[in-house]
């Protein structure tokens, strides 16, 4: 007997990889059942060569499930989960709605997978970033207790969904022909430039908000992607204390998030073991010889399911530092694929 | 009388920039004299509404001149400023040939203007992101000593000269129109990409070197546009051990570096003081109200000849942690006003 699994917010980026990595992978599936919102209900997506209907994602539409992979953002999520959930779906939620619940697991398969086991019918599914981050992160921590983590990110457009990209490809397009670049969905052009922005939350809104950092005034210079990936990757570690900060920026990328690591370890790391075990890791791909220009790029990372690895030396500022660099692709490893290997851990 | 000055390198992005910056700004010059390689030689360039000839750089070409600015790669600095000098002429190099001699001044107008008078016929002109790095880590560094620093880049194709501009124009038309992005001057296609590479030393040629860090065989692992900003920086600031790193990152731009910076200080610095000093800082503008999506942008740095800061908040990773971000003209402030700059204030 195969599965039946819903994917809401199907006609998304992140919902579409969700059906080709679907697609991909070993798992049966029996039906396959996408869902939108009403406004793209009726459509069809391809699945295994056949078109298949997109149907609205109602509180009735989930009735027969075994599993539902959701990415239609919180609200969505918040208002569609519970029902999802009564009709005896499992729900692998990608949105940030419950990711901080302490009832609901935060699962990165190659990091906590264990964490799967304790889900009361959501499991959360951590931001683009955090993801690959953790991966690193963890097999780090095995050699060296971690101390603190600096982090600088480089994302790809996608990470904000379909719009964005389009409106990239659109200012490409201007800039080409030599025009002014259109810009109606991001506050910034972004082809040609690099944006350090993000959602910043007020200080009513945070007073509603988990806390991040201790020091909750000074966490509100903080955008939400930085909040999220600092709680998040401390969620998945299982470290909930980690000192951990970073500046999160949007390139003029489609596809593939980068990030500049900064890692000072309780002991001192030889860049050539952290190399070897990262090597071993699973999901982790070393490409590090910086002298024949071979290092993690977004641009190949994108479309593969594995964690890019290179630049990995010593952080010549501190004497238990390492530096590294990794890329992933943020709809794939980022999202679906980790989504997609979750519901693996459950019904393989 | 006004001022006889030569332009080496003149039909280069840095050169080019040189002489607009040359029109914009007050001094009197008498003479403009471009110069370049023979290839480039018998063009002309507009300066101040006329065409002006660019005679071929030889050793003969300096005779009557006040200023040579050069940028035309270490090379021809090296073979071609004694010859200048010997002419009578004072040589503010764009390459990295002469910066870290202790004999030649390395200088940010802004940071140590003192250094300039100490020359020997050369003054140095800092790398494109050494520059805005060091005033923004100056005014810091007079609120509390420095600790440690760490740097991730975001640079423009143009710091890598005019070749790599072309190249990633003809990749954004190629892209645009669905083809296959031609490559022949860049280790990888940049658009829509991110790559954080750069030349890396072999331990032979590092033999030849001044050591930046004192672990040596562990700086191999740097490329050399992160080692000149590290052992620039210091040498700007006059903190030869000033602990610092950083990871240099070209990304799809064609003007405008940005950098994301973290700093510690021997005392907590409050952001708010930073900000005000920042923005009192000469040559500093401050862009900081995220929340209404106001930050330093590449895309408007260019054009300009200020260093914007934003995103200044405490590193809630570290007690005594700053986070902020930057962005300038690499052409401009990062090469062209800076060397000119430092012509005023030997001439003014």
């Amino acid at each position: 007997m195969g599965l039946r699994v819903g994917v809401v917010g199907a006609t998304g980026v992140v919902g579409r990889s969700m059906l080709r990595v679907l697609e991909e992978r070993g798992l049966m599936v029996d039906e396959l059942r996408p869902m939108s919102s009403a406004r793209s209900a009726g459509t069809t997506l391809a699945y295994k060569g056949e078109q298949v209907p997109v149907i609205e994602a109602t509180p009735d539409a989930f009735s027969g499930l075994d599993v539902a992979l959701f990415s239609a953002g919180g609200a969505a999520s918040t208002n569609l989960a519970p029902a999802a959930v009564a009709a005896g779906a499992v729900v692998i939620d990608n949105s940030s709605a419950w990711r901080l619940d302490p009832s609901v697991p935060l699962v990165v398969p190659e990091v906590n997978p264990q964490a799967a086991a304790d889900h009361h019918g959501i499991i959360a599914n951590p931001n683009c970033c955090a993801i690959p981050l953790s991966m690193v992160l963890n097999t780090v921590s095995e050699m060296s207790p971690l101390r603190r983590v600096l982090v600088d990110t480089y994302q790809a457009a996608s990470g904000a969904g379909r719009l964005l990209v389009d409106e990239l490809q659109g200012q490409r397009r201007a800039l080409a022909a030599g025009h002014e670049p259109p810009r109606t969905v991001y506050p910034h052009v972004l082809e040609g430039n690099v944006v350090p922005g993000g959602w910043i939350m007020d200080a009513a809104m945070a007073d509603q908000a988990p806390p991040v950092y201790e020091d909750a005034e000074a966490a509100l210079a903080y955008n939400q992607e930085e909040l999220k990936i600092v709680a998040e990757t401390r969620k998945i570690l299982g470290l909930p204390t980690l000192a951990i900060a970073c500046t999160t920026v949007r390139v003029p990328v489609e596809i593939g998030h980068s990030e500049s690591v900064w890692i000072e370890t309780e002991g001192s790391l030889r860049p050539a073991e952290v190399r070897a075990r990262l090597g071993e890791s699973r999901g982790i791909v070393v490409q590090d010889d910086p002298g024949a220009q071979v290092y993690p790029l977004s641009r190949n990372a994108a479309g593969t399911d594995d964690v890019y690895v290179g630049r990995i030396r010593r952080d010549l500022s501190h004497e238990r530092g390492l530096a590294l660099w990794l890329a992933a692709d943020n709809l794939r490893k980022g999202a679906a694929t980790n989504a997609v290997q979750v519901m693996e851990l459950l019904f393989s």
